[in-house]
């Protein structure tokens, strides 16, 4: 696939490369904000990343950024990385390490040890006070992706999980759904807690409460294994804080003869590419994970430019898909 | 501010880039002394690996292994690197890069730059000579993963990738099947051709040959996209080089109406993590994934220690998992 440029935005914004890189490049005053809604969207839409950092570093070593996600193993961040690295500029190099609560330190040092310009975090950083004061000490800036808690970093890509659980919760409430389920993972991340509220938050004020809260792995083992307390909370459906445990109780319903969604609607979160391919396709929010991969490009690439820049955060969508796992509340059929 | 690289020291040195990784890798024996002293003279006016952080840490530094693989995307590629992460001593740090056929030597260039110790690639390498040639000269070990052809690696984990051919030729044989498709990558890398010498061998034998060779992108939408071609072959079974492409099959044949297994049974390859919970559920030729992770570490830690010591190659085998996408031909039916 051909990188696009930034004569491909100017193109497709129908303005000069001239407005586009002062647009994109913050120098902004002088334009109307529909000239600026229109080059920022055509950026977007082509995913276009500014090669900026480019001509002043040009000569020397390719800035090295290293990006520290939890596990290679769920889609979600399997897509994620293969945007970074589809939309990555020529001259940056990345490199990507997973690590858990317990080696994360260690994979930092480890980075930070080889010379990395800049840290890009996909995951909760525990002692976040401490690898910030060190990062800082270190001059390494650092952003936080998709993560709800501020973690000191400079810049933040962000995803309005709330809004997702708000989504979810009016498309079942709109089927006619009354006895719904929240399946939630073992380990709540910070962002998991969001989209919980956001449904929980929603179904109160359509004066309702989830029929049952289980929690289980966040896997598609997880979501199998949980079919049978599913089956047993008499709900009609169910809201599942990943597509994996969706994907898993799916399967699991199958196995008992409970037909989904004639029995019982099931709704995902992250719309991985598995999403569209499952019988019955499933209904999920979808997580924005080019374009947050993409912003996160773009918002160190600037900050490698200038340290001192303000900060700077981006705040996605999200957006429900409908597909097959959804449906009319048993009662409300003809 | 400008960060100084191997080759900027290379360069103001007067040597090459393989001697400068040499003399500051403390592999030192093959140099003159004046050599010696141009390469540190050079590299501590342009403060090449000045790394304040590091010092400030801890006394030895962790050996870097680097892996390089095609795609994040491919779950096959998703499940090696979780394996990898897992399995890896605590005192190794390893770190992944994609690489496409482009931007290949770049990669290997930005790794070796950083001071790695260790390469493993799990992709082909288009010119290997020369690449093997230039990291053998800089000292560094590589390993080749899961690659039919000879790279030059000293040391090798292979699958025996015609044997998973020949299991499932014989599998569809044993149901009945005498009309079988084979599915195919638009771009097939050594390992797969090996699958489809298996394969047609083994009909070969039974006196069959495929009714259709059909060539789509190895991804769940090529599955898709080719459901029509199968159904329009006459196959009653389809033999797919991996699991994406069978997975997106299956849902294609499910959109036309044409149920899996009862009118058309589908085999696919990998055995990823999805695989058990598709409905129906993948039969499919399990990679020992797991295996493959392990001993690539294990062969590479080997090596680390010992540079000298002689080629190593671990050969795995493959397992036909049977599940419920395949069944008897439509016409041995009772």
């Amino acid at each position: 696939m051909k990188k696009a440029s930034i004569k491909d935005v100017a193109k497709l914004a129908g303005v000069s490369i001239a407005t586009v890189s002062q647009v994109i490049n913050n120098k902004q005053e002088r334009f109307s904000e529909e000239t600026i809604h229109k080059v920022m969207d055509a950026r977007d839409e082509l995913g276009y990343v500014a090669n900026v950092a480019a001509k002043e570093l040009k000569g020397s070593k390719s800035p090295l950024i290293g990006v520290i996600i939890p596990s290679f193993r769920l889609p979600f961040f399997a897509d994620l990385i293969q945007s970074m690295q589809m939309h990555v500029p020529e001259h940056i190099d990345l490199v990507f390490m997973g690590a858990t609560d317990e080696n994360l330190e260690k994979s930092i040092y480890a980075l930070v040890d080889r010379g990395v310009d800049a840290l890009i975090f996909g995951r909760p950083i525990p002692k976040h006070a401490a690898v910030s004061q060190f990062l800082n000490k270190c001059g390494i800036p650092f952003l936080s992706l998709d993560q709800s808690v501020d973690l000191g970093a400079k810049d933040r890509v962000m995803v309005q999980e709330k809004q997702g659980g708000h989504l979810s919760a009016e498309h079942l409430v709109a089927l006619g759904h009354k006895k719904i389920a929240l399946l939630m993972a073992d380990t709540m991340t910070d962002n998991m807690h969001q989209r919980e509220r956001g449904f929980v938050e929603t179904l109160t004020q359509h004066h309702l409460k989830p029929v049952a809260r289980l929690q289980t792995a966040l896997s598609k083992h997880g979501g199998l294994d949980v079919a049978d307390a599913v089956i047993a909370s008499g709900a009609t459906a169910v809201f599942a804080l990943n597509d994996e445990i969706a994907i898993g109780l799916i399967r699991g319903l199958y196995n008992q003869g409970v037909r989904v969604p004639a029995d019982i609607s099931v709704v995902g979160y992250d719309d991985t590419d598995y999403a569209e391919f499952t019988v019955p396709a499933l209904t999920t929010v979808r997580q924005p994970v080019q374009q947050i991969g993409i912003a996160a490009l773009n918002l160190i690439i600037k900050r490698l430019e200038n340290l001192n820049r303000p900060q700077q955060m981006n705040m996605l969508d999200l957006q429900l898909i409908e597909r097959e796992s959804t449906g009319p509340a048993p009662g409300d059929r003809a």
